[in-house]
């Protein structure tokens, strides 16, 4: 019997997952932030060439200039070639689907779309089997389902790797472009230059330790912020309303804790303690960063009157950041699609926002994840480290 | 900041858009032309090599025939190589749609069809936003909007090319696809055989003034025709309903007749002047072509009764255009699917037809638009020598 | 005038389709199993080359297992690259659709979904229209219809091949799948050790005439059973209700008897002979395979109460197989998605259960034909050598 599941077993090999960014170590999301930098940085001129052709005379040339120039027309990476990944998505969605869509082109490959129409998940056929079939078939699932319980089910069953693209309680693609974008705008934050040995094309700018905050729902994006940020050195503070509903779970908050961090009212504390506040003034005290979600979430339209009433307050203006106390120079993040009751125009679309290139950075983040996952099955190296170890007994 | 809109911006480049062939100079669409002609000369033998394969025997001779064969199986360009296009499109679609998926494959990449039912255009996030957020992603938007505005609104925030698949006002790639038949057709029409100079395999056969009328709606495939073809030195005759309804829109007359062409009744002037009548007799008469469309698009089957009314009289037929005079070698053109109303099965399946070479054609035009505009940003050439002039300034 | 179609007809083509397997022949047959099963050998490694590292000494190694391994890392046929092919389903799909797509991206091309909702077959436009537009953009056409008169009427009219992906009366790649199946697990039906002069990397196990029992309807899946395993001498039984709406279909029956094989409730004679029962313990006698599917489709929701109640008593189970006198070492198999009236947990999810990978060979078996038939028009090799005999006339 020679079939692809068999393959993976009879290599001895554990088959890796990733569900959350609270499933990777430091070191491996600077891993995989740095890895989407250098992805995006030979994709972009190898996807634009003729963008570049102007300058022909400094890509002929001897000079350091030309010299990096010419460095950007490297290929980027082929792990995809020949290689098909299933998007099993029970939700629309447009950002998610088109990063991972054209991240397999890039890599060569295929990502196949099986939307809530065009396979019933859990329905004609149960997830078990589902994941079974498809893994046979495909070399890596990205799965945006309903609940949490459903991804792991798939991954339990799933022959090749199970990527979240989003979940009832996850959505770490969202937080690895976030921080991407954030070292990207270091510059904002850290008014001191680089120093001169600074290799822009090779390394990204180091951050300062930021104070983010996050005003809203305690969502999956919040979930993954909880998880991550504080573990990186920044300061995160949360305003979510009184109400029960938009307290943070309990899964979630013990799984936070499992990190060593903590969650609470209380000021003054490091990086590892998250201030958990209903008044968003306080949240944004001293922020560098505000990020907001829409309340209204596809499917919630119902609950809108009352949730309107609920976050009363919680849009994101220049007056409000400037009454709480954020510092001058604060910037914006949002995940998108946008509704203007979240946050105004004047700052979606002004300076402060780094909302666009969030989204641009989306399909880097998720290429370098498909690459280290699906193509080359490399993101957690430890693993096969291990394995090779535990063979030679 | 490193992102491909940035990537653009740093060049200095203008992003080029096409919306109607109204934008194109004559030179440019015959330039369009001849690379649908090239692209398909060498795509179809290295689609199916195993179907020259008993030919083998020229292959390998030194003729001139075999020489040309030999010719044939060169690679066609793969300007789309690990590039993405998206298809939006918020209407069903067969022949467009399929040929720019087949096209995107062609040219080494990938089309990304996102419908009506995987995103909500301009609903759940504004047009703005989702062009710049795809735009972000992709290499090229093929649009098939509603409005016109709506893909003009696209065009002004997107940071990759928008060609137009569709809109209420304009349908530019299905008058290129008629314009190569024609040309692939001209023997019917230029009863003189070629110079034997002429070289079938790269020029197109040059075309007499042709004279084509329509029957039917002023749609938009009619709106391209009249921008394009008495450019063309071609003369138009066009019959529709004298219904208000069924006349030029004011913004299409405009555009006409900023184009230095005319719209009236008046008989015997160039062929910058566009007869209009609601007489089909008259409108066919001396043609060497007639071309229609369905009365009844998607989405208009509640006027249906009121539409045969109107266009009594209207249905394509041998008896008609002997009555009117068309020339005793007429052509039939469609743009597809039929339905029975505009053209009997006389004229729809007999020799007169041009129709499925038509719908050949329209892969072959997608493709060579898809090959300039999207992977090459080269359907302008003069934006960038203008470009480059203003850079030495 | 140069277009795909015109370009078969130039080469005095005739275009090759696949209904059922009562198309092929044995030798046909058994040569697609043949290239399922080397293009698994060489996909599988390709695809994931990261699986075989620990492996390394060996590769590097001199020895006979080593040159295998190499052997192995061969790129597959990428006789689909710049292709497309059309996935023409009007039915909700899984497996075979997600086989196709995964298949073409293997062989270097693409899979196009079109789906009830993308392309109205046989509403918007007819048939005839449809398969010839599509045909004229596409390189082959794999089609899940309703009626089995739509594919044929397909195949009438389309340029390129046409391979039936499930239709109201023959479901020709889900046997092929079955008895790659089969040949992978040879060894459980064959005890004799296979002789030492066999390569399993080249050739397929042997299989010895096998009993194989159908416990179920009389659906498309059982009807190319019926067509293909006596013809491999395989003896056949099938248990159906004994109602007038679960017996074989007249064009079927008919079909199966110009193969030279019948169909009746006698016993003992050869494998020409399929025997035909109502009762499924008398199907199961002697059975070293048992196959079912489901006894309610999709769309058949609302029969279900009645179908439940005349199915009583098929329900495949260990208790009944004993019974019924199967071999001891019975396996089975099922096409999935498996509902549990069928089939109860123990013997699907059980060491007898083939199920899995016989899904995972839907797609070699898929791929195979792909090769063959859209990418090489080599399915009928004699097909080619009449056309040539006839043109040296």
């Amino acid at each position: 019997m020679i079939n692809a599941p068999s393959l993976a077993a009879t290599a001895g090999r554990k088959v890796p997952h990733l569900m959350t960014l609270a499933d990777l170590t430091v070191p491996q999301i600077d891993r995989v932030l740095l890895h989407a930098h250098h992805q995006r940085r030979f994709s972009l001129p190898w996807l634009a060439p003729f963008l570049l052709q102007k300058q022909d005379g400094e890509f002929k040339g001897k000079g350091k200039k030309s010299k990096e120039k010419r460095e950007q027309l490297r290929m980027p990476s082929q792990s995809l070639f020949n290689k098909s990944v299933a998007l099993l998505f029970s939700k629309r969605s447009t950002r998610t689907r088109v990063s991972a869509e054209t991240s397999a082109v890039l890599l060569g490959g295929r990502a196949l779309f099986l939307g809530r129409e065009d396979i019933q998940l859990g329905v004609n056929e149960s997830l078990r089997d589902s994941a079974r079939v498809i893994g046979g078939m495909c070399q890596g699932i990205f799965a945006r389902v309903g609940e949490h319980e459903e991804i792991e089910e798939l991954a339990a069953h799933s022959p090749v790797p199970v990527l979240n693209a989003l979940s009832s309680l996850w959505h770490p693609t969202q937080i690895l472009a976030d921080l991407l974008t954030l070292h990207d705008h270091a510059h904002l934050f850290n008014p001191t230059p680089p120093s001169s040995s600074s290799k822009p094309y090779v390394d990204l700018a180091p951050l300062p330790p930021l104070t983010i905050a996050w005003l809203g729902d305690s969502t999956n994006v919040l979930h993954d912020m909880l998880v991550t940020y504080p573990r990186l050195g920044h300061h995160l503070r949360v305003a979510t309303p009184a109400k029960e509903a938009y307290q943070c779970p309990k899964p979630i908050r013990e799984r936070v804790e499992s990190l060593g961090l903590s969650i609470g009212e209380e000021e003054g504390k490091g990086p590892g303690h998250i201030v958990w506040t209903e008044d968003p003034r306080v949240a944004v005290k001293g922020a560098d960063v505000v990020v907001t979600d829409t309340w209204i979430s596809m499917g919630q339209e119902d609950e809108k009157a009352q949730r309107l009433c609920d976050f009363a307050g919680y849009q994101v203006t220049e007056a409000l950041c400037k009454e709480g106390g954020a510092k001058e120079n604060w910037a914006f993040m949002h995940c998108l699609p946008r509704k203007a009751e979240e946050v105004d125009d004047e700052v979606f679309y002004g300076p402060r926002s780094l909302v666009f290139p969030e989204n641009d950075n989306r399909k880097w983040t998720i290429m370098a994840l498909f690459d280290l996952l699906f193509g080359k099955w490399d993101l957690y190296p430890e693993m096969l480290a291990q394995k090779s170890e535990s063979k030679e007994d």
